[in-house]
């Protein structure tokens, strides 16, 4: 059962993650990270190996795109903010996109 | 080379889209719609089958998804406005999501 992150995990769990881009989303208990790539092709390729982790995942992020820019919000609407999951596929987003 | 929609174009191409769901953007020359899947494989499904065509065509669009909502907005940055390649786009996503 997918629970909202506790405060000592805040530290553990997201801390590594706002060292790697992600940032807080002002007035909301979720995470945001612009990621850039070559073209769009690249941009829409990451996105199509992070919708097939999301699907499995059973966790969807809010997100747009124009041409190599993909804008990515995370959030866990069950919960009302932020979760494991979250954690999860942020990280997996920035390996995919290493 | 891609020019900018003339007036009597605009009734004859961009007319059709706007009884489809496609609406004028509020202070741009651009076109928006959104479209509903039943969940986030045809969302994402959908949005697949149209970058293949974006790449094609050499024409992005500004998107966003949300599960299975995904909005759309169409323009032409080099002319600054609409061309001949968002009415196109714009029949090819209606098309796809039949």
């Amino acid at each position: 059962m997918t629970e909202k992150l506790k405060d000592d995990e805040r530290g553990t769990l997201v801390g590594p993650l706002l060292a790697t881009g992600w940032e807080m989303v002002e007035g909301r208990d979720a995470i945001r990270k612009t990621f850039e790539f070559k073209n769009f092709v690249e941009a829409f390729g990451w996105m199509t190996q992070v919708a097939i982790w999301a699907e499995k995942l059973n966790h969807h992020p809010e997100w747009d795109n124009v041409y190599r820019t993909v804008n990515v919000v995370l959030t866990t609407h069950d919960v009302d903010g932020l979760s494991a999951l979250d954690v999860k596929l942020a990280g997996k987003m920035n390996s995919l996109a290493e």
